[in-house]
C-alpha cells in the first residue's frame, strides 16, 4: 500500500507544522477554501457528473445517486460550511489547568490537535469539505477516503481544497484523499498504525462493524442509533404524540430518529389508539409485540431481531411494557447507545430514566432528534459517538483534540 | 470462552446498579476491602507461596520472583492503596457543564462510569486489588485477566475482596477474575465486545502489541516509555548532570525512566566528559553515536534500532545533535509519546520544545521520573496513557469514566 504509506508520511510530517499554526493561519486558509469551492463550482460539478453516470450505468438505486449528486446550491452549502468552521472558536493551546506542585513544579495541562486523522466514509462528496474543514481547524491533518462511487467528486473537491490551502500558508500535506478505493486500501489504512492517531469511520452500521473489527488504529464508533421513545403512565399523552411522530417521521434516515416506541401498559389502551392511526396515516409500517397486533392485526409481529434493528425508515417496532424497570431494561439491552427519551410528568420516572439509561443522549420530554452538534450549540460536527471513551454524543472541534502536560521545573528530581 | 460470557454478564448487570451508587456506599465497601485484605494475610500468602514454588520451578528469573512475591508488607502496601483510593473525590455525578438552548432545551453533560473495565496484566498481583480498587470507585464493573504466573495469588485476593465486596452493599459481579490463563483467553477478552467498554493493558510492550493488534474492544495503550532528555547549549551543565542522573539511574525498569540522551554539539566536548564517567560510575552501559563513541572507546555504537528500544534497564543511548530543531525531529520520530526533557536555559528554546514536541508529557529542567498518577496530584493511577484518544498522560480516577448528556424539556420537538 505504498499510496498510503507515503500519504501517512506527509500527513505526519505536516501535523506537526499545523499543530504550532496560529488561529488566524488556520481561517485565512479555510477561508481561501471556501472560495477556491465556489469558484471551482462548475469543475467539481464536471467531476460529480462523472460519477453520476457512472452510479446510473452500474443501476445505483435513486437515494443512492441523490446522496452522490452534487449541485451549485450544494457546492455553495459545503462553502458556506467551512465559512462557519471559520467562526468557531479555536480549541488549541486552550490551558484546561495548571497547578504547582509542593516540589515546585508547575503541571498545565494544554490542549493540542489529535495529530493524523483519518475519516472513512461513503458516497458523500459534502463530507470531504466538511471533514477536512473541521480537522484543520482544530489543527490536525487529515487522511480521507471515500467511498469508489464519488471518487471522482472527491478528487475534484481535494483537489481545489489543496491548492487553496497550500498558496494560503497550510502545510504540504496537510489534507490527503486516498484514491485507491479497493476494500484493501480501507483496511489497511485502519491499520496505519505509524501514521494515524485516530480512525473515524462516518456512515453505516457495516462500515462501523468493518472498522470495529479491522482498525488497530484507535477508532470512534459513531452514528447507529437504535432509539427509543418510552411513554410513561404518568405522560402528557398529547405531547407524547406529538414527539413520537417527530421523532420517528420528521427525518427517518438519520441517527437520532426513533425506532422503537414502548409504552406503559396502564395507558397502552388510550394512547395507542391515538397513535398507531396517526403513525399510519404517515406511512410508517407497525411492527408489534402481542398486545399490539391483537389491536392492531395490520401490524405484523416483531421477533427479537427487530428490537435490535435500526430500521432507517418508516417502520416502528412498538411493545408494550408493565413498568418503567422493565422500559429500562430493555433499552439497555437493545439500544445502540445513542439517544433515549422518556416522556413523562413524574419526578421520580424522570430522574430515574435519566441516571439508569446508559446512551449518549437521555431526553425526558423532547424528541430524539436534536442530538447533534449544532443543535447542541457546537456550530458543527464531525460525527455523533456510539462509544464511552474519549467523546461521547455529538462531536464538535473539541472531540478532535487531545491534551499534553507541559511542565516547567528548575532541576526538579525525584526522590 | 463460557467462562467469559458469564462474567461479562454479570458485570455487565452490576454495572447499571454501580453506575448509581452513592459515594458512601461505594467507601464503604472499599473500606471493609482493605480491612479483608489485611485480615487475610495469610490466607493469601499461602496462595502466593504456591505461585512462587511454582515459578522457581519453572526457572523464572529473580526479577519475575521478586515482582511475583507478595509479604505481610506488601500486602498491608495493598490494603493501604485501597483506604487512599477511599479518601480520594468521587468523579461520578459532576454536572461538566450545563446550558440552555435557545428552544428551551437544558442539556446538561454528566460524568458517568465508563461501564465494565477489562484489565489485563503480568504476574504482579499487586495490580489486582489496586486496579479493582480504582474501578470500584469510579463505578465500573471490572473483569481482571492477570499472568497466569500469579493465578493463585490473584484468586485468594480477588476471593477475599469479592466476600468483603458483597457482604458489604457492592452489586455481585463488581469484581471478576478471569480463572483461564491462556493465550486464547487473553484474546477473547480482548474482543468481548458485547460486555466491555474498554480495555487497559498493564504491561511491558509486548502486552501492549499484542491488545493493539488483537483488541475490537476500545482500548487504551499505557505505558511504554522511550523517553530522551535534550541537553541545549544554553544548559545549566550542573543541572543537566543531576536531571539526567536522576531520569536514567534513580528506577531504571520504569517507563518514565530516560532511555537516551540527546546534546547540543556546542556543548558536547565540555558536557560528554561530565556525564559519561558519572554514568559509568553507576553501573550505566553507553550506547552512542560517533562522536561519542570515538570520544569514549568503551562505548557501543548504536544502531537504527537502539534509539527506537526502550532499555528498562542501567543502558542508555547518546547521540549529538546540531541543533534544536535535529533534537525534536529525532524525538519524534523515535519516541513512545510517554515523557520528554529539555535542559535550557533560553527562553525560546524552552517554548519551542514544549510546543513542537509530541508527547504526554514535556518537562523544562525536570526529570522525566515525575509522570505518575501521584506526582502529578491525582493520588493514584491506572496506568500512564500513550495514545491520544480519551486520556494522555496518568491516569487517575477521572480517566475510567465517559459522559452523558442529560437533556431537560416540555415537549420540544425538531422543526
Amino acid at each position: 500500500m505504498k499510496e498510503l504509506i507515503e500519504k501517512g508520511k506527509l500527513a505526519k510530517e505536516a501535523s506537526y507544522k499545523l499543530a504550532s499554526l496560529s488561529s488566524d493561519d488556520k481561517n485565512n486558509a479555510l477561508s481561501s477554501i471556501a472560495k477556491a469551492l465556489r469558484e471551482n463550482t462548475d469543475y467539481i460539478l464536471t467531476a460529480n457528473k462523472t460519477d453520476i453516470d457512472n452510479g446510473i450505468a452500474a443501476g445505483m438505486s435513486e437515494g443512492l445517486i441523490d446522496r452522490l449528486r452534487l449541485t451549485e446550491d450544494r457546492i455553495n452549502s459545503m462553502a458556506d460550511g467551512i465559512d462557519q468552521i471559520v467562526s468557531l472558536p479555536d480549541p488549541i493551546g486552550e490551558v484546561i489547568s495548571q497547578t504547582r506542585r509542593p516540589n515546585g513544579l508547575k503541571i498545565g495541562k494544554i490542549r493540542v490537535p489529535l495529530g493524523v486523522i483519518g475519516i472513512i466514509y461513503e458516497a458523500r462528496p459534502n463530507v470531504t469539505a466538511d471533514a477536512a474543514g473541521l480537522c484543520v481547524k482544530s489543527g490536525n491533518a487529515v487522511i480521507l477516503r471515500g467511498g469508489k462511487e464519488a471518487i471522482n467528486s472527491n478528487k475534484a473537491i481535494v483537489k481545489v481544497m489543496q491548492d487553496a490551502a497550500y498558496a494560503n500558508g497550510l502545510p504540504y500535506g496537510s489534507i490527503n484523499l486516498i484514491e485507491d478505493t479497493t476494500r484493501e486500501s480501507s483496511v489497511a489504512l485502519m491499520k496505519l498504525n505509524d501514521y494515524l492517531d485516530v480512525i473515524i469511520p462516518r456512515g453505516g452500521a457495516s462500515l462501523i462493524r468493518a472498522v470495529v473489527e479491522n482498525a488497530t488504529v484507535p477508532a470512534i464508533e459513531t452514528g447507529t442509533g437504535n432509539c427509543h421513545v418510552y411513554v410513561d403512565s404518568s405522560a402528557n399523552l398529547e405531547m407524547a404524540k406529538n414527539i413520537v411522530i417527530n421523532a420517528k417521521t420528521q427525518r427517518p434516515s438519520v441517527c437520532n430518529a426513533e425506532e422503537k416506541l414502548l409504552i406503559n401498559r396502564d395507558i397502552a389502551e388510550e394512547f395507542l389508539p391515538i397513535i398507531v392511526p396517526e403513525l399510519t396515516s404517515r406511512g410508517v409500517e407497525i411492527v408489534g409485540d402481542e398486545t399490539v397486533c391483537s389491536m392492531f392485526p395490520d401490524s405484523t409481529a416483531a421477533n427479537e431481531e427487530d428490537w435490535a434493528t435500526e430500521y432507517l425508515s418508516l417502520k416502528i417496532g412498538i411493545k408494550i411494557v408493565d413498568s418503567i424497570d422493565e422500559a429500562i431494561t430493555h433499552i439497555n439491552k437493545y439500544n445502540s447507545g445513542h439517544s433515549e427519551a422518556i416522556i413523562t410528568s413524574d419526578y421520580n420516572a424522570s430522574q430515574k430514566f435519566l441516571d439508569e439509561i446508559d446512551a449518549a443522549a437521555v431526553y425526558v420530554n423532547a424528541s430524539t432528534r436534536f442530538t447533534d452538534g449544532f443543535e447542541f450549540g457546537y456550530g458543527a460536527e464531525i460525527g455523533i459517538s456510539t462509544q464511552k471513551i474519549h467523546a461521547r454524543g455529538p462531536m464538535g472541534l473539541e472531540a478532535l483534540t487531545s491534551t499534553k502536560f507541559i511542565v516547567y521545573g528548575n532541576g526538579q528530581i525525584r526522590k
